[in-house]
């Protein structure tokens, strides 16, 4: 067995999401919303992941995605970031939904769908607007029952 | 002659826009889009400014809005800005404007519309959709003479 599942083809490999699931893991155990995120190059390598670290780093803006973004722009040597793919164990927000269009991520793979607070496939829509100019390919549900069962344990122990 | 003009009242005090708007024009020398923000505490003080730092820092989320956030949260000691104002001499974009409701940003100061890019008069309206949990108030048009025909020069300098 390779790491890829076998049903699930080249573009859905199962690694990324499993390392952002344990990303969002890590991000629980600290207290933060459990989400995360990784970045893959356009040859395939995870060049940069991260979970929320709203509460740690007091910063309003430092969710999954935009920490991750910021990340593979370093490493990249630029903020666009042609050819990457973004997996993300949540339905992105408008906030981040907007940077990973600012950032051409040319593949965007979530798991849940946040039908309150996403802005993908929910709410603004940011890829649908005529304004945005630059349209990820979107694959949602990708893990999706791992990440969901993730966040309601989350907000259940904090109810 | 004190730093408020007189005609605009205690809801529009000059000097965080104009201290923006330097901030902008540092952002057009160093080769950014020139976009500048500050943040101002429930007790009047600019406590937090940034220009666009996207193309130095590699960083696709690195707009202005984003990083006075970051900076003013930290220094708060909480990502929630209860009572803090944001002024930026552009109106924000979906990224920044969902940015400025997780903040909780009280009311939002923006010099000029954006028609194309904005996210809050125009596009995707994210202060207006039914999952934004937090709406400051919006006061656009601000010094919008002098951050539009700095974004004009800049562009035309480019082309």
């Amino acid at each position: 067995m390779n790491e890829r599942s076998e049903c699930a083809g080249a573009l859905m490999p199962v690694s990324p999401m499993a390392r952002a699931l344990e990303l969002a893991m890590e991000g629980a155990r600290a207290g933060e919303v459990p989400v995360g995120a990784v970045v893959v190059s356009a040859g395939g390598e995870i060049v940069a992941g991260a979970c929320n670290r709203v509460e740690r780093d007091r910063d309003p803006s430092a969710h999954a995605e935009i920490i991750a973004l910021r990340e593979a722009g370093r490493l990249a040597g630029s903020p666009r970031l042609v050819g990457h793919d973004l997996y993300v164990t949540l339905e992105p927000c408008p906030m981040c939904a907007h940077a990973i269009a600012l950032a051409r991520i040319r593949r965007l793979y979530y798991g849940a769908e946040d039908e309150k607070g996403g802005g993908v496939d929910n709410g603004a829509r940011i890829f649908s607007l005529t304004s945005c100019h630059h349209r990820p390919e979107v694959y949602g549900g990708i893990g999706a029952a791992a990440a969901a069962g993730l966040l309601r344990q989350f907000f259940r122990e904090r109810r």
